[in-house]
């Protein structure tokens, strides 16, 4: 129940121990157009480039951003939190002319803001992130890409923790490019990072004027691979595609929106328990993430042993602050696979436990059927 | 029996199935430990600087190159295959000034041609492979090691198909920089990338004027998740390192050189009755890669189509030339777990079998006969 990799799924990790098949073998093909197919479905959109990269989430990110940005590009990024951060980093060994947003850690950030950045100027790319895993809020998204297509610039988002959990809507947002990992919502081990490429942003793609900076995440090669060609580009990991290949059947046998109404009352009765125990969280309700949960640590509480009792004495894990809440909140995740009623009832039982032994009295019974209530 | 991914060995196909632990948790940094650790016995090295990549081969190839070259750097990279051409794209992209040496497919690279384009001028890095996948060439590397550092270049080696196979000695050949694959001769699936970085490596990385290019494989941070701070850089791929560790118990139980010998008689053996069989094999004996054999293809045979059949009737898969190899060779693998006896028996009788089909006639049970002498 941290901020990720979360538990995977026993179905992926079955799949992911299969006999490994050969990256061009006719079989695997099969498996990757299956893969492209049901991530497009993931995604909500009709993107022909839609492919999983060959790492994790962070390269995902990077592949975006070094696909799209040659030296001189004007690059907006808003940043609320960690990920965003690494976005502008990323820019900046890109070459690129960076205009930070700097908005509120915990809140969302507003798209005023955004469009004062962009200022009318000619933009190469708008970088957002959905769903903040450093703090649990979740960025509206639709008002930011419209403001970005104003000005011709694309528009990335870093779904991240949202694909698999809450709604990613790719087409229907006019998102331009995003990127995920398999190790949160999707209950997949991590190692792999699907994205998708609106035509406007494969535009751009073939007719930039300089060779993509990586080799690796070169996308003008990899399309050959995952297109209609198969030219060999790097040895795909092939076991981890099977496990991904799992999960994504797994979200559609369940269908996306008994998965996001399972998140969503799990993610209620655990805020339903965690406020009845006299915690707060750290986000507004309207822009709270139901897979990841941030939760005020108590000013007399040592965080950090509440996290090592949590796992020693009850094998929950969850996440500490980064940045610059580092030692204020808690990261609970519920993500994919682990949203599950059990997980809730474990986690707020454990922790009204350990509050009380250090001090912070709380009726967990209460808690507890507060929580309850919630699946009524 | 392809030029890899190889089979995956069953232990570690159970080892990858075992559930997801955080890139965090204190079992897990136990766990990068054992790795880091078995990987410097694997690599005959004292490197601390030895991990491996999240990612693919080609991302450990990258990341040595993007680590060490600043724009304007002079770099000789030596190419008589595939692979060494990747090298020179990367340097390419680096702004690197590429000293391309250009030997011929199939052959080594002689020492004397190398030691000609370093020309005695401060030069930033040699780069060479070690085991040429696209050829099956074995190059020796202690001669152009010394040649390198004589201008105090350092030296890259290209050990993705050598590694578990044949002796890789870091530090006695005096290699300064060297990356591998873990789905050769480790027989783990493909995804991710043992690298290894000499002190002098360190040093080049420490004194970089510039930011690395590549903020995903980015030693200056990565070095703080696999070294002692466990500072947060990116979540690693918990399942696959679960793989490759299993996979590294597994070579050290069985031992360096009862691993090395096993591939040597196998070896010997698909030798023997392919040129019991009248085929020729394209590398000369003294050069040979053990575990990666490029058999000629007879001008009368059809060589898509003996693939074809090796693969729909028996189950085989092998590998086809590429670049000016195409068409003209097999390439056939026989790495880690499937460097076994009953493999080179199955292949020689069914290539035999299949030639025999389409008019290049042999006495195929004579073929078995020299193949089985070996085991003597």
């Amino acid at each position: 129940m941290g901020p990720g990799p979360s538990d995977t799924h026993p179905r992926v990790l079955s799949a992911i121990s299969a006999p490994t098949l050969g990256h061009l073998d006719p079989e695997f093909i099969v498996i990757m157009d299956e893969i492209k197919e049901m991530l497009q479905k993931v995604y909500c959109t009709k993107n022909e480039l839609t492919m999983p990269i060959s790492a994790t989430g962070s390269a995902g990110m990077e592949a975006c951003l070094v696909n799209t940005i040659e030296p001189g590009d004007r690059v907006v990024i808003a940043q609320n939190g960690v990920f965003a951060g690494r976005m502008a980093d990323i820019v900046g060994r890109l070459g690129g002319e960076l205009v930070l947003v700097d908005a509120e850690w915990g809140k969302i950030v507003p798209v005023e803001k955004v469009i004062s950045a962009i200022d009318g100027k000619k933009t190469k790319l708008v970088g957002i992130v959905h769903a903040e895993t450093s703090t649990g809020v979740c960025q509206p998204l639709q008002d930011i890409a419209k403001a970005a297509h104003e000005v011709d610039a694309l528009i990335l988002a870093d779904c991240v923790t949202s694909l698999g959990g809450i709604p990613v809507e790719i087409d229907n947002w006019g998102i331009d490019l995003a990127y995920s990992g398999t190790q949160k919502c999707l209950s997949c081990p991590p190692g792999l990072s699907p994205i998708t490429f609106s035509d406007r942003a494969v535009e751009v793609l073939k007719n930039r004027k300089s060779k993509v900076a990586s080799w690796y995440l070169d996308l003008t090669m990899l399309i050959n691979y995952w297109g209609g060609d198969r030219i060999y580009h790097h040895t795909a990991p092939v076991n981890m595609l099977y496990g991904l290949r799992e999960a994504l059947i797994l979200f559609l046998e369940e269908g996306q929106e008994n998965v996001f109404k399972r998140h969503q009352i799990n993610h209620k009765a655990l805020v339903g328990g965690i406020e009845s125990m006299g915690l707060k969280m750290l986000v507004d309700p309207e822009f709270r993430l139901p897979q990841l949960n941030t939760i005020c640590v108590p000013d007399t509480i040592d965080e950090t042993l509440v996290r090592q009792q949590l796992l020693q004495n009850y094998n929950i894990e969850v996440g500490a602050g980064l940045g610059s809440l580092k030692g204020k909140v808690w990261r609970v995740g519920q993500m994919g696979h682990a949203s599950r009623r059990e997980n809730i009832t474990l986690f707020l039982s454990a922790l009204g436990t350990i509050l009380n032994t250090q001090g912070f009295s709380n009726d967990t019974s209460s808690a507890l059927s507060r929580a309850s209530s919630f699946y009524n």
